[in-house]
């Protein structure tokens, strides 16, 4: 069961950190674009899918011994078209070899019979993904949650559906409050069944919500409604997110929660002059951010 | 500018349906599957994405000169990863190069940047995908809406936000009240700025709202709010919409939205038995749903 190798995983390790896979050549060094043979902006999308693959290839290399779990971002593969998704492909198949768990980041959701294609496509075992959880968007309502819900707990995946996300825009629908709850709150309402009857011997159910370190409020309220659920937490590092807010998102025992850190990870030339090559430099910061976020535990 | 193309194609076939390419094998007929190669269940990714291809260049060649645009689903594609994408591309130019226009039905949303990357993938021109429109889900919030918005102005093609949705449970939290508005109404409002600043020779914008036919009501109140955005309107024939809820999305002279129709076209032996062969069936049943929508229209 997901939610089982994870929170083991995390255990060993001693961190709960996730790291983002949101490869762009736009971010990456001109050397690196060299290397890759798509500097000058004129590369074919092969190319490109193929400078992606390799430069998450490094990261995992970096990585692999030192977290539990990666979530490589769709959009920038789809950016490639096909073959973009085929270095997906690639990049999910290696990550999980390399005994990392994957969480995509898809934020799909549509009507039921849509939802269902979708979450068979990427929770499937044998399918042409197969990842370990996947996001979902919840603005179509329940009924568009639940066929990916229900593929998850068939086969023991995971779902992470967004309640409060990291953006600065999330307040004007997330926050808003009908009756006594906020938006964000009816969201969690919605997947709190499930979470509670799908709970792994870990005590915790792999049927969770994203929940921003950006708003610690939120996070104190959701943690409170669904004590047993795993919480996917982005907007660490770059998008602001703060130690209170993690720390709320986490149970009394210090589990339950994986912190998502993208960017201030994964180009280390972007927040300070790099001092060595590429993995080492990747190695480095993951570290960083494992000590950070144990500063960051209850 | 797709909203000028658009309206004008709609205007000189006089419908403005929107066929709906959802293509799925289990839905095909024995006889289909076995023609494709996939009967059996043990098909690979690669056969089974051939024959959504073969299935949609039936379809594209039964309704292409019947209506101004269709519509693919992601997600069927999806389901057989970078083969089924690869289908997609093929699929996205055959129906272009038919001179039909096309909207994707992606329905994402997310962070700003992710937002741009998506953006990219599917508007840019010469991108791998390149469509002339696409849906996108608003619960993150309105600057997880702005780069797509921003990226069809700029190229001239469209978007449609999901406001009000088709499906059972849109209610459980499009309809919620929020102050004087409901939540749909909200996300119409995030929408209207943009719609009012990018209207075409047309006077409708290409920047509209997904509503969908079974609620006459929100239709209603979004098309006064945005009198001159184009609305993409599914939920008519197998999702039980209304002939009153598809008048209340046009404006009275009887234009501003397209109508989309999948499984009551697409697949004709599901409503009655075939009487001739699939692509004849296709074209009849497109044929009846266009003097069902002319009967509709103001």
């Amino acid at each position: 069961m997901f939610i089982d190798v994870l929170i083991d995983r995390v255990r060993s390790l001693g961190t709960p950190l996730c790291v983002g896979l949101d490869p762009s050549i736009e971010l990456m060094t001109a050397s690196d674009r060299k290397l890759f043979g798509v500097d000058g902006g004129s590369a074919s999308p092969e190319r490109c899918a193929e400078a992606l693959y390799s430069y998450c290839e490094r990261i995992l290399e970096a990585v692999s011994d030192l977290v539990p779990v990666v979530k490589p971002q769709c959009a920038y593969f789809e950016l490639y078209g096909s073959y973009g998704i085929a270095a997906l492909e690639r990049v999910v198949r290696s990550a999980r070899d390399r005994g990392l768990l994957v969480v995509l980041d898809a934020k799909r959701g549509d009507i039921g019979a849509t939802s269902r294609a979708y979450a068979k496509a990427y929770l499937t075992p044998g399918g042409s993904l197969g990842v370990d959880a996947i996001t979902v968007s919840p603005y179509l309502g329940p009924d568009s949650l639940e066929p990916f819900i229900r593929a998850a707990a068939e086969v023991g995946k995971g779902i992470f559906v967004c309640a409060r996300t990291s953006n600065p825009g999330a307040a004007a629908l997330q926050d808003l409050t009908i009756g006594n709850q906020t938006v964000a709150e009816l969201v969690a309402d919605w997947v709190q069944p499930w979470s509670e009857k799908t709970r792994g011997i870990c005590g915790f159910s792999g049927i969770g919500l994203v929940v921003g370190a950006t708003d610690e409020q939120s996070a104190q309220v959701l943690r409170k409604r669904l004590p047993d659920a795993i919480f996917l937490v982005p907007g660490f590092g770059a998008q602001g997110g703060t130690v209170d807010a993690i720390r709320a998102c986490f149970n009394d025992a210090g589990i339950g929660a994986i912190v998502n850190v993208s960017r201030s990870i994964i180009y280390p030339h972007l927040f300070k002059s790099a001092e060595e090559q590429l993995p080492v430099d990747i190695r480095r910061r993951t570290r960083d951010v494992i000590r950070q976020l144990r500063g960051a535990m209850p």
